[in-house]
C-alpha cells in the first residue's frame, strides 16, 4: 500500500516540477506575447493536479494506511519516513476535501481579478477602489477558515496553511517579547549619526555583478550541475526536479549590492532544496523544505547573518574594491559595513533593515487577525495601518501606495503568510547560535571565504530532513529547546552594539 | 459536437506545448544532472497524451461527427476547416488504435536502447554490434506496416506516417527523373576548378555571429515578441505555444558561416509556424505546418534559394566583411559565393551541398524499401550502402561510421522519414519559381536586404493554411500543377550554370 502512495506521490511531484519549468521559463526567457497561452497551460496542469488530490483513489489509499482525523500519520507500525509521508498527504487531501470545488473556482477568479485592481489602486494611490474587492476576499477567507474548522481562533487554520501546526496563540507568544526588544533596540540606535551610503546608489556594471555573484555562490557550495542562476524581475528560487534547483536575481536595482544580497538570499533557499533533494527523502514530496518559515531561515541566515557580517566582508571587500574601483573610491571596510547594515525606519517592508523588518510583519499580523475575526473592517484599514506604522516603526506613509497597498499578498488571498517571514528570522538566529557553538572557529572560516563546514552542518542538521519533522520539532532536535525569540534579539544587540558602539 | 472536438483538440495542444517547453529547456539551459528526472516528466506527459488519443470519448465524438474509414473527414455538411480537423483527428485516432499498447511499449523500449547501441557502434565504426538490434527494429517496423495495412507496398504506411498520403509509387515517380538530372549536372560540374574556401574554416567570434544572425532574422520578419533565438548542440525549431516559436543555432562549428545558415534554415521553419499560428486556424492543431516535406520546403527556400543567392550576399557581404575583417581579408564577393555554394561529393549527408543532397536521400529510400519488403537483410546493409554510394555520389566511405552508421533515424525506428528531406527541396523550388513570377522585382528586393514581400507571399500562399490542405493539394492550389521535380533541377542548372560557367 505504501508503494501505491509512493507512486501517487511521485506522479504529483513530476507534475509540480513540470509546472515549475513553465513558470521559471515565464519569469526568465519567455517571449512577451506567449503569456496568454502559458497561463492556460498552467491552469490545465493545476486542474490535473487538483483532480489527483481529490481523486477517491488517494482517499482510499490513505484509509487503507490507517489515516484519519485522529491518526493523521496513519498506522503506528509504519516506519517514521512513511508516517511523515502519510501525514503530508492526509493533510493535503483532507484540507482540499473540505473546500467545495465552487469555492475554489470562485476564489481563484476573484483573486486573479483582485490582483489587477490592486495594481491599479497602488499606481493611483487610491485604496477605495481596492476596498470593495478586498471585502469580498475577506468574506471568502473567513468562510475558508470555517470550512477548515478551528478551536481557538479563526486565524489558526490560515496560519496552518503556510506553516503547519502554527497557531495564533503561538505567534503572539513569540511576537510579544520580540516587539518589546526590537522597539527598545531601535530607540537606542535613534541617536547614532547618519551613515554616508550614497556610494551604493550608482551604476555598478551588471556583468561584474554577475561575476562576483557567481563566485560567492560557488563559495557557498551551490551545485551548478544541479542548478542555475538567471535574471528575472523579482528574485526567486524554484525546483524543477530532484536535481534541478534554479535561482534568479536582478541587476537593475538602485543599489550596487542588492543583486548580490538577493543572490545570497536565494542561494540559501537553493542550498536547502539541493540538500533536501539529495538526502534520504530524495524523490518524494518530503524531499523538500518543510515550511515557509524554515525556508526563510535558510535564506536569512546566509543573507543577513553570514552575508552582512564583518567576517564575510573582510574576505570579499578587497575583491569588490578591485572590481568596482571607481564606485568604491575612498570607501573603507568600516564605512561599507555601516552602509550595508544601515538601520533606517522606512514605510516599505521590502526596503526594511534587519531590526525593523519584523515590526512590519507584526503590524500585518495584528491587522489580519482583526480582519479575519471581524474586529476590523476593510474600510478602516488605511487608518489602522498608518496608526500602527507610526507607533511601531515611527514613520507614517505619505499615501496608501506606500502604505496599506504596498504588498501583493492580500489581493492574492494570502492571509496567514506574513508571519512566516518574521519566524524565518527567529529560526535563522537560533540555528546560527547553535552552529557557532558546534563549529570551532566558524568566524575564522568566514574570514577565509570558506563556508564548507557551515554548509555541511546545515545539510546534516536541517536540509537532509526535508519534510520529516515540523519546524518546531526540528529546531528542538537541533538546538535542544523550542523556538526562542531571544536568540534573534541577542544577535541583533551584539551586532549593532559593535557596529554603532551603543 | 464540433465544440467538444475543439476542446479536446485544445487540451492536447496545451499538453504538446507543455512537453515542448520541457524539451526546449533540456536542449538549451537545463543543468546536466537534471536529465534523469526530465525524461520521467516527459514520459508522464506522453503517457497522458497517449491516453487522450486512445480514450473511447474521442472515438465517440468522431463517430458522432460522421467519421469512419470511408469518410475520414466526417459529415460532408461540416465546413472545410472543421472537416480538416476531423480528418486530422480521425487519422491520428484510427492509426493509434491499430497499434496494440504492447507493440507501442516494446518499440519505445527497443528504440531507446537501440540509440545507445547505435551511438557506441558509430564511435567504434563497427556495424556488427548494431546489426542485431536493427534486425529487431526492422521486424517490428514490418509488423507496424501490417497492422496499419496497405494496398500496394509495405513501405506505403510508413511514408504516410511522416507525409500524409505519400506513397512509394509517388516517391519513385519523383525520384526517377530527379536522379537522372542530378547525376547529369554533377558530371558537368566535375571538371570545374577547385574552390579556395579555407577562409571559412577559422575562428569567427561567436558574439559577432550572434549579432549578424539576429539582424538577418530581423530582416526575414521573425517576430521576437513571439519567439527567441538560443544555442543548442543541434539547431532546431520548436513551438511552445500559439505565440511562442523558438529556434536555436550553434556557434562552435568548423565553418564561420554555418551558424548563420542554420539560423536562416530554422528561421524558415519558424516563420512557417509563426504564420500558421496567427492565421485563421490559430489555436487548433491545424494551426501548424502541414507536413515534414512542406516544413523543409520553408527552411530550404530561405537557406538555399534566398540565403545562398548572389542577391542575398550583395547586401550582406559588406557587413560581413566589416565584422570579420581579418577572416575575410582579400576575399571578394565572387570567391565567397563560390565557397558557400561549393559542390563537392561527400559521404556525409549533413555536409552535402544542394546538388548531391537529394542523392543521399535516394540511397536511403532504396535501402529502406528493400529492408521493409524483405529484399535486403540487415547483414547485407553496409555492402549495399557502399555500393550505392559509389554509383550515386561517386564516393565510398572509409568506414561504417561515416557510412551506414552516420544517421540516427533507423536506431530511432524512423523508417519513411528520409524522403521528406528531398521532397522539401522540390516543394521549395516550385514555390520559389512561382514567387519569382508573382512578385515583381523580387531579386531587386533581395539585393536591398528587403524580404517583406517574400514573407507576405509565403504567409498568404502557404503559412496561413496550416494543416488545411495536404502538401500536394497546396502546391497545386499555389502553382496550378502537381509537384514537379523539374523546377528544382531547373533552378540548380541555372544557378550553377552561372556560378561555374558550365
Amino acid at each position: 500500500m505504501m508503494e501505491r502512495l509512493h507512486r501517487y506521490d511521485e506522479e504529483l511531484l513530476l507534475l509540480e516540477h513540470t509546472a515549475a519549468v513553465l513558470q521559471w521559463d515565464q519569469e526568465t526567457f519567455m517571449p512577451e506575447r506567449a503569456v496568454e497561452e502559458r497561463s492556460r497551460q498552467l491552469s490545465l496542469l493545476s486542474e490535473m493536479m487538483h483532480r489527483r488530490i481529490t481523486d477517491p483513489e488517494i482517499a482510499a489509499i490513505l484509509h487503507d494506511l490507517g489515516a484519519d482525523d485522529a491518526h493523521p500519520s496513519g498506522d503506528p507500525q509504519l516506519d517514521p519516513a512513511d508516517r511523515a509521508l502519510v501525514r503530508r498527504w492526509w493533510r493535503q487531501v483532507s484540507r482540499m476535501r473540505k473546500l467545495p470545488a465552487s469555492w475554489v473556482k470562485e476564489f481563484s477568479e476573484l483573486t486573479s481579478q483582485a490582483q489587477v485592481v490592486w495594481a491599479q489602486s497602488r499606481r493611483n494611490r487610491d485604496f477605495s477602489r481596492f476596498q470593495t474587492v478586498l471585502e469580498r476576499i475577506i468574506t471568502m477567507v473567513r468562510k475558508k477558515s470555517e470550512l477548515y474548522g478551528y478551536e481557538a481562533h479563526p486565524y489558526d487554520p490560515l496560519l496552518d496553511e503556510y506553516e503547519p501546526d502554527l497557531t495564533t496563540e503561538r505567534v503572539e507568544s513569540l511576537f510579544t517579547p520580540l516587539k518589546q526588544d526590537l522597539v527598545e533596540l531601535l530607540r537606542r540606535l535613534e541617536d547614532t549619526p547618519a551613515v554616508e551610503d550614497r556610494f551604493l546608489y550608482q551604476e555598478y556594471p551588471a556583468d561584474l555583478q554577475k561575476h562576483i555573484n557567481t563566485m560567492v555562490l560557488e563559495h557557498m557550495g551551490f551545485d551548478w550541475r544541479r542548478g542555475r542562476l538567471d535574471e528575472s524581475a523579482h528574485p526567486f528560487t524554484t525546483a524543477l526536479g530532484a536535481d534541478d534547483v534554479r535561482i534568479t536575481t536582478r541587476y537593475h536595482e538602485p543599489s550596487g549590492v542588492s543583486a548580490l544580497f538577493s543572490a545570497v538570499h536565494e542561494g540559501g533557499h537553493a542550498l536547502y532544496e539541493q540538500g533536501a533533494r539529495s538526502g534520504p527523502l530524495r524523490g518524494t514530496s518530503l524531499g523538500s523544505g518543510v515550511s515557509l518559515a524554515l525556508h526563510e531561515s535558510q535564506s536569512r541566515l546566509w543573507e543577513q547573518m553570514v552575508g552582512r557580517s564583518r567576517e564575510f566582508w573582510i574576505f570579499w571587500f578587497p575583491q569588490f574594491q578591485q572590481l568596482f574601483e571607481r564606485q568604491l573610491q575612498g570607501v573603507g571596510l568600516e564605512q561599507f559595513l555601516l552602509a550595508v547594515n544601515r538601520v533606517r525606519p522606512s514605510c516599505i517592508r521590502v526596503d526594511a533593515d534587519e531590526v525593523t523588518y519584523s515590526l512590519h510583519i507584526m503590524l500585518r499580523f495584528e491587522l489580519e487577525k482583526a480582519l479575519v475575526s471581524g474586529g476590523l473592517h476593510a474600510a478602516d484599514l488605511p487608518h489602522a495601518w498608518n496608526e500602527q506604522m507610526q507607533s511601531l516603526v515611527g514613520s507614517v506613509p505619505s499615501h496608501d501606495g506606500e502604505g496599506v497597498l504596498q504588498d501583493v499578498h492580500w489581493s492574492a488571498g494570502m492571509f496567514g503568510y506574513f508571519p512566516t517571514y518574521a519566524l524565518g528570522n527567529l529560526y535563522a538566529a537560533q540555528l546560527y547560535e547553535q552552529m557557532n557553538r558546534e563549529i570551532p572557529d566558524m568566524r575564522g572560516q568566514i574570514v577565509q571565504g570558506s563556508y564548507g563546514e557551515i554548509h555541511r552542518w546545515l545539510k546534516e542538521q536541517v536540509h537532509q530532513w526535508g519534510g520529516m519533522y515540523s519546524s518546531e520539532e526540528l529546531i528542538h532536535r537541533v538546538t535542544g529547546k523550542p523556538l526562542d525569540p531571544g536568540c534573534f534579539t541577542g544577535y541583533l544587540r551584539r551586532k549593532y552594539g559593535v557596529l554603532y558602539g551603543v
